[in-house]
Protein backbone atom coordinates (compact mmCIF):
# COMPACT_ATOMS: atom_id res chain seq x y z
CA UNK A 1 0.00 0.00 0.00
CA UNK A 2 1.55 3.67 -1.02
CA UNK A 3 1.35 6.28 1.65
CA UNK A 4 -1.82 8.19 1.68
CA UNK A 5 0.03 11.69 1.23
CA UNK A 6 -0.65 11.61 -2.30
CA UNK A 7 -4.44 10.90 -2.35
CA UNK A 8 -4.90 13.54 0.34
CA UNK A 9 -3.20 15.73 -2.19
CA UNK A 10 -5.35 14.36 -4.87
CA UNK A 11 -8.57 15.01 -3.36
CA UNK A 12 -7.07 18.43 -2.18
CA UNK A 13 -7.86 17.51 1.89
CA UNK A 14 -5.96 16.65 5.05
CA UNK A 15 -6.94 14.57 7.45
CA UNK A 16 -7.37 15.70 10.81
CA UNK A 17 -7.93 11.86 11.76
CA UNK A 18 -6.02 9.67 9.14
CA UNK A 19 -7.63 6.28 10.77
CA UNK A 20 -10.71 7.70 9.64
CA UNK A 21 -9.31 7.73 5.62
CA UNK A 22 -7.54 4.22 6.56
CA UNK A 23 -11.27 2.22 7.52
CA UNK A 24 -12.62 4.09 4.28
CA UNK A 25 -9.90 2.28 2.04
CA UNK A 26 -11.12 -1.12 4.27
CA UNK A 27 -12.51 -3.65 2.57
CA UNK A 28 -15.03 -6.02 4.46
CA UNK A 29 -12.70 -9.05 2.98
CA UNK A 30 -10.09 -7.29 4.99
CA UNK A 31 -11.37 -6.51 8.50
CA UNK A 32 -14.47 -6.23 10.64
CA UNK A 33 -13.26 -2.64 10.81
CA UNK A 34 -14.33 -1.85 7.12
CA UNK A 35 -15.97 0.94 5.36
CA UNK A 36 -19.23 0.06 4.52
CA UNK A 37 -20.73 2.29 6.88
CA UNK A 38 -18.52 5.19 5.99
CA UNK A 39 -19.88 4.44 2.22
CA UNK A 40 -23.55 4.39 3.36
CA UNK A 41 -22.93 8.16 4.98
CA UNK A 42 -20.60 8.66 1.55
CA UNK A 43 -23.06 7.67 -0.54
CA UNK A 44 -25.17 10.08 0.82
CA UNK A 45 -23.44 13.32 0.82
CA UNK A 46 -22.60 12.64 -2.90
CA UNK A 47 -25.84 12.06 -3.48
CA UNK A 48 -26.52 15.52 -2.01
CA UNK A 49 -23.90 17.52 -3.61
CA UNK A 50 -24.41 16.42 -6.52
CA UNK A 51 -27.99 17.58 -6.48
CA UNK A 52 -27.11 20.79 -5.11
CA UNK A 53 -24.67 21.00 -7.94
CA UNK A 54 -26.71 19.97 -10.55
CA UNK A 55 -29.14 22.48 -9.32
CA UNK A 56 -27.39 25.29 -9.34
CA UNK A 57 -25.80 24.75 -12.75
CA UNK A 58 -28.75 24.12 -14.62
CA UNK A 59 -31.22 26.42 -13.30
CA UNK A 60 -33.78 25.98 -16.24
CA UNK A 61 -34.24 21.96 -16.30
CA UNK A 62 -36.95 20.25 -14.38
CA UNK A 63 -36.32 18.10 -11.57
CA UNK A 64 -37.11 14.88 -13.89
CA UNK A 65 -34.04 16.27 -15.84
CA UNK A 66 -32.19 16.56 -12.69
CA UNK A 67 -32.76 13.39 -11.24
CA UNK A 68 -31.46 11.38 -14.90
CA UNK A 69 -28.26 13.66 -14.50
CA UNK A 70 -28.02 13.19 -11.34
CA UNK A 71 -28.15 9.20 -11.59
CA UNK A 72 -25.67 9.14 -14.28
CA UNK A 73 -22.85 11.00 -12.52
CA UNK A 74 -23.22 8.83 -9.22
CA UNK A 75 -23.84 5.52 -10.82
CA UNK A 76 -21.10 3.22 -10.35
CA UNK A 77 -19.12 3.35 -13.62
CA UNK A 78 -18.68 7.18 -13.17
CA UNK A 79 -17.64 6.61 -9.44
CA UNK A 80 -15.30 3.98 -10.43
CA UNK A 81 -13.77 6.59 -12.78
CA UNK A 82 -13.42 9.38 -10.26
CA UNK A 83 -11.85 6.19 -8.29
CA UNK A 84 -9.23 5.35 -10.88
CA UNK A 85 -8.29 8.62 -11.37
CA UNK A 86 -7.33 9.28 -7.72
CA UNK A 87 -5.50 5.75 -8.27
CA UNK A 88 -7.68 4.69 -5.30
CA UNK A 89 -6.86 1.01 -5.77
CA UNK A 90 -3.54 1.65 -4.96
CA UNK A 91 -4.23 2.45 -1.04
CA UNK A 92 -7.27 -0.13 -0.88
CA UNK A 93 -6.58 -2.81 1.99
CA UNK A 94 -8.13 -5.91 0.48
CA UNK A 95 -8.05 -9.80 2.23
CA UNK A 96 -6.17 -12.37 0.59
CA UNK A 97 -8.89 -13.46 -1.87
CA UNK A 98 -9.83 -10.53 -3.33
CA UNK A 99 -6.58 -9.28 -3.73
CA UNK A 100 -6.00 -12.79 -5.94
CA UNK A 101 -8.99 -12.24 -8.12
CA UNK A 102 -7.50 -8.47 -8.51
CA UNK A 103 -10.61 -6.75 -6.46
CA UNK A 104 -8.66 -3.47 -6.33
CA UNK A 105 -9.78 -3.40 -10.34
CA UNK A 106 -13.48 -4.55 -9.90
CA UNK A 107 -15.47 -1.22 -10.17
CA UNK A 108 -18.19 -2.20 -7.68
CA UNK A 109 -15.51 -2.43 -4.84
CA UNK A 110 -13.46 1.24 -6.18
CA UNK A 111 -16.59 2.77 -6.40
CA UNK A 112 -17.37 1.77 -2.50
CA UNK A 113 -14.67 2.99 -1.58
CA UNK A 114 -14.86 6.30 -3.07
CA UNK A 115 -18.06 6.99 -1.44
CA UNK A 116 -16.66 5.77 1.95
CA UNK A 117 -13.60 8.16 1.53
CA UNK A 118 -16.21 11.81 1.26
CA UNK A 119 -17.97 9.76 4.10
CA UNK A 120 -14.78 10.02 6.05
CA UNK A 121 -14.14 13.75 4.83
CA UNK A 122 -17.07 14.20 6.28
CA UNK A 123 -16.79 13.24 9.47
CA UNK A 124 -13.45 13.93 9.62
CA UNK A 125 -13.85 18.13 8.29
CA UNK A 126 -18.08 18.55 8.29
CA UNK A 127 -19.64 19.28 5.29
CA UNK A 128 -18.31 22.17 3.72
CA UNK A 129 -15.24 20.47 3.59
CA UNK A 130 -17.01 17.37 1.86
CA UNK A 131 -18.66 20.04 -0.59
CA UNK A 132 -15.56 20.81 -1.99
CA UNK A 133 -13.93 17.74 -2.14
CA UNK A 134 -16.62 16.37 -4.20
CA UNK A 135 -17.18 19.64 -6.39
CA UNK A 136 -13.35 19.77 -6.53
CA UNK A 137 -13.51 15.67 -8.43
CA UNK A 138 -16.96 16.79 -10.25
CA UNK A 139 -15.92 19.91 -11.63
CA UNK A 140 -14.08 18.99 -14.88
CA UNK A 141 -16.77 16.32 -15.35
CA UNK A 142 -19.44 19.09 -15.51
CA UNK A 143 -18.06 20.98 -17.48
CA UNK A 144 -18.59 18.45 -20.02
CA UNK A 145 -22.44 17.12 -18.98
CA UNK A 146 -25.10 18.42 -22.04
CA UNK A 147 -28.74 18.24 -19.71
CA UNK A 148 -30.76 17.53 -23.04
CA UNK A 149 -28.83 13.54 -23.89
CA UNK A 150 -26.89 12.80 -20.63
CA UNK A 151 -28.08 9.51 -19.45
CA UNK A 152 -30.57 8.80 -22.14
CA UNK A 153 -30.77 5.41 -23.75
CA UNK A 154 -30.72 5.54 -27.37
CA UNK A 155 -34.01 4.80 -28.33
CA UNK A 156 -35.13 7.92 -26.05
CA UNK A 157 -32.33 9.92 -28.11
CA UNK A 158 -33.01 8.76 -31.38
CA UNK A 159 -36.89 9.44 -30.96
CA UNK A 160 -36.11 12.77 -30.32
CA UNK A 161 -33.74 13.81 -32.78
CA UNK A 162 -36.03 12.83 -35.21
CA UNK A 163 -38.86 14.70 -33.50
CA UNK A 164 -36.71 17.84 -33.54
CA UNK A 165 -36.73 17.07 -37.57
CA UNK A 166 -40.32 16.18 -37.77
CA UNK A 167 -39.86 13.32 -38.72
CA UNK A 168 -41.71 10.06 -37.99
CA UNK A 169 -40.62 7.65 -35.27
CA UNK A 170 -38.44 4.64 -35.72
CA UNK A 171 -39.78 1.42 -37.03
CA UNK A 172 -38.05 -1.25 -34.76
CA UNK A 173 -38.49 -4.88 -36.11
CA UNK A 174 -37.29 -8.42 -35.16
CA UNK A 175 -36.19 -10.09 -37.87
CA UNK A 176 -34.65 -13.08 -36.81
CA UNK A 177 -34.31 -15.04 -33.83
CA UNK A 178 -31.13 -17.85 -32.68
CA UNK A 179 -31.03 -20.47 -29.76
CA UNK A 180 -33.31 -21.91 -27.60
CA UNK A 181 -35.69 -20.35 -24.84
CA UNK A 182 -33.74 -19.52 -22.22
CA UNK A 183 -30.23 -18.05 -23.97
CA UNK A 184 -32.06 -16.46 -27.24
CA UNK A 185 -30.44 -13.92 -29.43
CA UNK A 186 -32.24 -11.77 -31.11
CA UNK A 187 -31.74 -9.57 -34.19
CA UNK A 188 -33.67 -6.31 -34.70
CA UNK A 189 -33.63 -3.65 -37.44
CA UNK A 190 -34.41 0.19 -36.96
CA UNK A 191 -35.98 1.60 -40.19
CA UNK A 192 -36.31 5.35 -40.50
CA UNK A 193 -37.82 5.75 -44.35
CA UNK A 194 -37.42 9.86 -44.33
CA UNK A 195 -33.51 9.21 -44.48
CA UNK A 196 -33.44 5.86 -46.23
CA UNK A 197 -31.81 3.97 -42.92
CA UNK A 198 -31.76 0.71 -42.07
CA UNK A 199 -29.28 -0.58 -39.48
CA UNK A 200 -29.94 -4.00 -37.18
CA UNK A 201 -28.23 -5.61 -34.05
CA UNK A 202 -28.06 -8.45 -32.03
CA UNK A 203 -28.89 -8.80 -28.37
CA UNK A 204 -29.54 -11.42 -25.58
CA UNK A 205 -33.58 -9.64 -25.29
CA UNK A 206 -35.76 -7.94 -27.59
CA UNK A 207 -35.42 -4.44 -25.58
CA UNK A 208 -31.24 -4.90 -25.46
CA UNK A 209 -31.02 -5.40 -29.56
CA UNK A 210 -33.60 -2.54 -30.51
CA UNK A 211 -31.31 -0.22 -27.88
CA UNK A 212 -28.24 -1.51 -29.88
CA UNK A 213 -30.41 -0.63 -32.96
CA UNK A 214 -31.19 2.62 -32.05
CA UNK A 215 -27.79 3.44 -30.92
CA UNK A 216 -26.26 2.53 -34.56
CA UNK A 217 -29.13 4.57 -36.29
CA UNK A 218 -27.81 7.40 -34.37
CA UNK A 219 -24.34 6.98 -35.72
CA UNK A 220 -25.54 6.61 -39.43
CA UNK A 221 -27.82 10.13 -38.41
CA UNK A 222 -24.51 11.48 -37.81
CA UNK A 223 -22.66 10.09 -40.33
CA UNK A 224 -25.45 11.80 -42.94
CA UNK A 225 -25.22 14.80 -41.60
CA UNK A 226 -22.15 15.43 -39.21
CA UNK A 227 -23.23 17.70 -35.72
CA UNK A 228 -21.23 20.85 -35.58
CA UNK A 229 -17.94 20.82 -34.58
CA UNK A 230 -17.44 16.88 -35.07
CA UNK A 231 -15.67 16.13 -38.05
CA UNK A 232 -17.21 13.82 -40.79
CA UNK A 233 -14.43 11.61 -41.23
CA UNK A 234 -14.64 10.26 -37.50
CA UNK A 235 -18.61 10.17 -37.64
CA UNK A 236 -17.91 8.05 -40.68
CA UNK A 237 -15.42 6.04 -39.05
CA UNK A 238 -17.49 5.03 -36.31
CA UNK A 239 -20.57 4.14 -38.25
CA UNK A 240 -18.28 1.63 -40.19
CA UNK A 241 -16.70 0.21 -37.59
CA UNK A 242 -20.61 -0.81 -36.42
CA UNK A 243 -22.58 -4.09 -37.62
CA UNK A 244 -24.55 -4.13 -40.67
CA UNK A 245 -25.47 -0.99 -41.91
CA UNK A 246 -26.73 0.25 -45.06
CA UNK A 247 -26.77 4.26 -45.03
CA UNK A 248 -27.97 5.73 -48.83
CA UNK A 249 -25.32 8.31 -49.80
CA UNK A 250 -28.11 11.13 -49.86
CA UNK A 251 -29.81 13.13 -47.45
CA UNK A 252 -33.76 13.73 -49.05
CA UNK B 1 -53.97 30.33 3.10
CA UNK B 2 -52.70 31.14 6.50
CA UNK B 3 -49.63 33.42 6.67
CA UNK B 4 -46.90 31.42 6.54
CA UNK B 5 -45.44 32.86 10.34
CA UNK B 6 -46.80 30.12 11.81
CA UNK B 7 -45.29 27.67 9.64
CA UNK B 8 -42.02 29.45 10.32
CA UNK B 9 -42.63 29.30 13.30
CA UNK B 10 -43.22 25.56 13.95
CA UNK B 11 -39.94 24.92 11.56
CA UNK B 12 -37.58 26.83 14.01
CA UNK B 13 -36.56 28.69 11.01
CA UNK B 14 -36.99 32.55 9.29
CA UNK B 15 -36.58 32.91 5.78
CA UNK B 16 -34.50 35.15 4.89
CA UNK B 17 -36.00 35.33 1.32
CA UNK B 18 -39.79 34.36 1.78
CA UNK B 19 -40.15 33.87 -2.30
CA UNK B 20 -38.39 30.76 -1.79
CA UNK B 21 -40.89 29.65 1.30
CA UNK B 22 -44.01 30.48 -1.28
CA UNK B 23 -42.24 28.39 -4.12
CA UNK B 24 -41.76 25.34 -1.99
CA UNK B 25 -45.28 25.40 -1.10
CA UNK B 26 -46.83 25.44 -4.76
CA UNK B 27 -48.05 22.55 -6.28
CA UNK B 28 -47.74 22.57 -9.99
CA UNK B 29 -51.50 22.27 -10.70
CA UNK B 30 -51.16 25.96 -9.47
CA UNK B 31 -48.74 27.62 -11.60
CA UNK B 32 -45.51 26.96 -13.26
CA UNK B 33 -43.34 28.64 -10.74
CA UNK B 34 -44.03 25.29 -8.46
CA UNK B 35 -42.39 23.76 -6.08
CA UNK B 36 -40.85 20.29 -8.06
CA UNK B 37 -37.04 21.70 -8.49
CA UNK B 38 -36.94 22.59 -4.48
CA UNK B 39 -38.56 18.98 -3.88
CA UNK B 40 -35.28 17.16 -5.78
CA UNK B 41 -32.78 19.04 -3.86
CA UNK B 42 -34.87 18.67 -0.42
CA UNK B 43 -35.29 15.01 -0.79
CA UNK B 44 -31.76 14.96 -0.92
CA UNK B 45 -30.74 17.20 1.76
CA UNK B 46 -33.21 15.23 3.48
CA UNK B 47 -31.86 11.75 2.76
CA UNK B 48 -27.97 12.70 3.78
CA UNK B 49 -29.06 14.58 7.09
CA UNK B 50 -31.09 11.37 8.24
CA UNK B 51 -28.14 9.38 7.49
CA UNK B 52 -26.04 11.43 9.41
CA UNK B 53 -28.43 11.75 12.26
CA UNK B 54 -28.45 7.78 11.97
CA UNK B 55 -25.06 7.23 11.88
CA UNK B 56 -24.24 9.07 15.10
CA UNK B 57 -27.48 7.34 16.77
CA UNK B 58 -26.41 4.02 16.45
CA UNK B 59 -22.51 3.56 16.26
CA UNK B 60 -22.67 -0.33 16.25
CA UNK B 61 -25.10 -1.33 13.55
CA UNK B 62 -24.37 -2.19 9.76
CA UNK B 63 -25.08 -0.38 6.77
CA UNK B 64 -27.76 -2.82 5.70
CA UNK B 65 -29.93 -1.75 9.16
CA UNK B 66 -29.09 2.18 8.58
CA UNK B 67 -30.21 1.95 4.90
CA UNK B 68 -33.40 0.31 6.29
CA UNK B 69 -33.84 2.60 9.27
CA UNK B 70 -33.28 5.68 7.14
CA UNK B 71 -35.94 4.19 4.01
CA UNK B 72 -38.61 3.98 6.95
CA UNK B 73 -38.12 7.84 8.19
CA UNK B 74 -38.19 9.43 4.88
CA UNK B 75 -41.05 7.41 3.43
CA UNK B 76 -44.12 8.97 2.31
CA UNK B 77 -46.37 8.15 4.60
CA UNK B 78 -43.40 9.44 7.60
CA UNK B 79 -42.97 12.47 5.91
CA UNK B 80 -46.61 13.32 5.50
CA UNK B 81 -47.03 12.70 9.29
CA UNK B 82 -44.31 15.49 9.77
CA UNK B 83 -46.09 17.64 7.16
CA UNK B 84 -49.46 17.21 8.81
CA UNK B 85 -47.80 17.84 12.89
CA UNK B 86 -46.69 21.39 10.67
CA UNK B 87 -50.08 21.95 9.45
CA UNK B 88 -49.16 22.11 5.91
CA UNK B 89 -51.82 21.63 3.82
CA UNK B 90 -53.16 25.19 5.64
CA UNK B 91 -50.08 26.44 3.76
CA UNK B 92 -50.32 24.72 0.28
CA UNK B 93 -51.27 26.63 -2.70
CA UNK B 94 -53.09 23.66 -5.09
CA UNK B 95 -54.97 24.53 -8.73
CA UNK B 96 -58.58 24.61 -8.78
CA UNK B 97 -58.76 20.66 -9.54
CA UNK B 98 -55.93 19.54 -6.75
CA UNK B 99 -58.72 21.99 -4.25
CA UNK B 100 -61.66 20.12 -5.10
CA UNK B 101 -60.56 16.64 -4.91
CA UNK B 102 -58.96 16.88 -1.45
CA UNK B 103 -55.31 17.16 -2.88
CA UNK B 104 -54.06 18.72 0.64
CA UNK B 105 -54.76 15.73 2.14
CA UNK B 106 -52.94 13.46 0.04
CA UNK B 107 -49.75 11.88 1.03
CA UNK B 108 -48.14 12.72 -1.78
CA UNK B 109 -48.81 16.14 -1.81
CA UNK B 110 -47.83 16.95 1.92
CA UNK B 111 -44.53 14.54 1.76
CA UNK B 112 -43.39 16.43 -1.65
CA UNK B 113 -43.98 20.07 -0.17
CA UNK B 114 -42.22 18.91 2.73
CA UNK B 115 -39.16 17.91 1.03
CA UNK B 116 -39.76 21.14 -0.99
CA UNK B 117 -39.54 23.46 2.17
CA UNK B 118 -36.56 21.49 3.30
CA UNK B 119 -35.28 22.54 0.16
CA UNK B 120 -35.66 26.09 0.25
CA UNK B 121 -34.46 26.23 3.87
CA UNK B 122 -31.34 24.68 2.48
CA UNK B 123 -31.35 27.56 -0.56
CA UNK B 124 -32.26 29.97 1.94
CA UNK B 125 -29.86 29.47 5.23
CA UNK B 126 -27.44 26.97 3.85
CA UNK B 127 -26.55 23.26 5.43
CA UNK B 128 -26.13 24.27 8.97
CA UNK B 129 -29.78 25.80 8.32
CA UNK B 130 -31.56 22.69 6.58
CA UNK B 131 -29.23 20.22 9.13
CA UNK B 132 -30.99 21.91 11.82
CA UNK B 133 -34.78 22.40 11.01
CA UNK B 134 -34.60 18.35 9.55
CA UNK B 135 -32.76 17.60 13.29
CA UNK B 136 -35.57 19.35 15.11
CA UNK B 137 -38.55 17.56 12.94
CA UNK B 138 -36.97 13.95 13.64
CA UNK B 139 -35.90 14.65 17.35
CA UNK B 140 -39.07 13.36 18.46
CA UNK B 141 -39.05 10.62 16.05
CA UNK B 142 -35.21 9.28 16.71
CA UNK B 143 -35.84 8.61 19.88
CA UNK B 144 -38.62 5.83 19.43
CA UNK B 145 -36.50 4.03 16.64
CA UNK B 146 -36.10 0.06 17.50
CA UNK B 147 -33.26 -0.39 14.73
CA UNK B 148 -33.76 -4.31 15.46
CA UNK B 149 -37.60 -3.70 13.98
CA UNK B 150 -38.05 -0.53 12.15
CA UNK B 151 -39.14 -0.66 9.05
CA UNK B 152 -38.75 -4.87 9.25
CA UNK B 153 -41.67 -6.73 7.24
CA UNK B 154 -43.92 -8.98 9.56
CA UNK B 155 -42.33 -12.15 7.95
CA UNK B 156 -38.74 -11.37 8.76
CA UNK B 157 -39.66 -10.43 12.62
CA UNK B 158 -41.29 -13.31 13.19
CA UNK B 159 -38.60 -15.47 11.92
CA UNK B 160 -36.29 -13.54 14.22
CA UNK B 161 -38.30 -13.63 16.69
CA UNK B 162 -38.36 -17.37 16.77
CA UNK B 163 -34.96 -17.67 15.80
CA UNK B 164 -34.15 -16.05 19.20
CA UNK B 165 -35.87 -18.57 21.23
CA UNK B 166 -34.33 -21.05 18.87
CA UNK B 167 -37.44 -22.16 17.34
CA UNK B 168 -38.09 -23.85 13.84
CA UNK B 169 -39.03 -21.22 11.48
CA UNK B 170 -42.99 -21.25 10.87
CA UNK B 171 -44.57 -23.16 8.35
CA UNK B 172 -46.67 -20.97 5.57
CA UNK B 173 -49.73 -23.10 3.60
CA UNK B 174 -51.90 -22.03 1.20
CA UNK B 175 -55.36 -23.00 2.56
CA UNK B 176 -57.68 -21.74 0.40
CA UNK B 177 -57.83 -19.16 -2.79
CA UNK B 178 -60.59 -17.53 -4.69
CA UNK B 179 -61.71 -15.56 -7.16
CA UNK B 180 -60.47 -15.58 -10.95
CA UNK B 181 -57.19 -15.30 -12.64
CA UNK B 182 -56.64 -11.91 -12.11
CA UNK B 183 -58.67 -10.95 -9.13
CA UNK B 184 -57.53 -14.12 -6.74
CA UNK B 185 -57.41 -14.13 -3.45
CA UNK B 186 -55.40 -16.12 -1.31
CA UNK B 187 -55.73 -17.45 2.02
CA UNK B 188 -52.41 -18.47 4.20
CA UNK B 189 -51.93 -20.10 7.39
CA UNK B 190 -48.88 -19.52 9.25
CA UNK B 191 -48.65 -22.63 11.61
CA UNK B 192 -45.94 -22.30 14.93
CA UNK B 193 -46.31 -25.86 16.36
CA UNK B 194 -43.84 -25.62 19.52
CA UNK B 195 -46.38 -22.20 20.28
CA UNK B 196 -49.52 -24.35 18.95
CA UNK B 197 -50.22 -21.10 17.27
CA UNK B 198 -52.01 -21.70 13.95
CA UNK B 199 -53.25 -18.39 12.63
CA UNK B 200 -54.72 -17.85 8.80
CA UNK B 201 -55.13 -13.88 6.96
CA UNK B 202 -56.38 -13.11 3.49
CA UNK B 203 -54.58 -11.24 0.93
CA UNK B 204 -54.47 -10.05 -2.51
CA UNK B 205 -51.15 -12.20 -3.58
CA UNK B 206 -49.53 -15.28 -1.58
CA UNK B 207 -47.06 -13.24 -0.22
CA UNK B 208 -49.43 -10.51 0.89
CA UNK B 209 -51.21 -13.08 3.12
CA UNK B 210 -48.48 -14.38 4.64
CA UNK B 211 -47.32 -11.32 5.34
CA UNK B 212 -50.76 -10.37 7.03
CA UNK B 213 -50.59 -14.05 8.73
CA UNK B 214 -47.12 -13.57 10.21
CA UNK B 215 -48.27 -10.36 12.11
CA UNK B 216 -50.94 -12.29 13.58
CA UNK B 217 -48.81 -14.74 14.84
CA UNK B 218 -46.51 -12.44 16.09
CA UNK B 219 -49.72 -10.84 17.90
CA UNK B 220 -50.55 -14.38 18.76
CA UNK B 221 -46.91 -14.85 20.62
CA UNK B 222 -47.21 -11.15 22.23
CA UNK B 223 -50.82 -12.46 23.92
CA UNK B 224 -49.07 -15.60 25.15
CA UNK B 225 -45.92 -14.11 26.59
CA UNK B 226 -46.71 -10.24 26.76
CA UNK B 227 -43.68 -7.99 26.10
CA UNK B 228 -42.13 -6.40 28.85
CA UNK B 229 -44.40 -3.18 29.58
CA UNK B 230 -46.58 -3.97 27.53
CA UNK B 231 -49.98 -4.81 29.18
CA UNK B 232 -51.31 -7.98 28.55
CA UNK B 233 -54.81 -7.10 28.09
CA UNK B 234 -54.14 -4.63 25.51
CA UNK B 235 -51.59 -7.26 23.41
CA UNK B 236 -55.00 -9.67 23.98
CA UNK B 237 -57.23 -7.03 22.53
CA UNK B 238 -55.53 -6.77 19.22
CA UNK B 239 -55.30 -10.52 18.35
CA UNK B 240 -58.96 -10.66 19.19
CA UNK B 241 -59.37 -7.68 16.51
CA UNK B 242 -57.79 -10.52 14.09
CA UNK B 243 -58.94 -12.70 12.30
CA UNK B 244 -59.53 -16.47 12.55
CA UNK B 245 -56.70 -16.85 15.42
CA UNK B 246 -56.19 -20.36 17.25
CA UNK B 247 -53.92 -19.48 19.67
CA UNK B 248 -53.26 -22.15 23.18
CA UNK B 249 -53.78 -21.02 26.83
CA UNK B 250 -50.47 -22.31 27.40
CA UNK B 251 -46.97 -22.00 26.44
CA UNK B 252 -44.79 -24.71 26.40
Amino acid sequence: MTSVDSLQAALNYQFVDKTLLDQALTHRSHSAHHNERLEFLGDSVLNFVVAALLFKRFPKIDEGDLSRLRANLVKQSSLADIATRLCLSQYLRLGEGELKSGGFRRPSILADALEAVLGAVFLDGGFDAAQKVIAGQYESILVHVDPKTLGKDPKTLLQELLQARKFDLPAYTVIATHGAAHNQLFEVECQIPKLEIKVSAPGSSRRAAEQSAAELAIAAIHALAPAKGSRPARARKSTQLSLPVAVSQENK
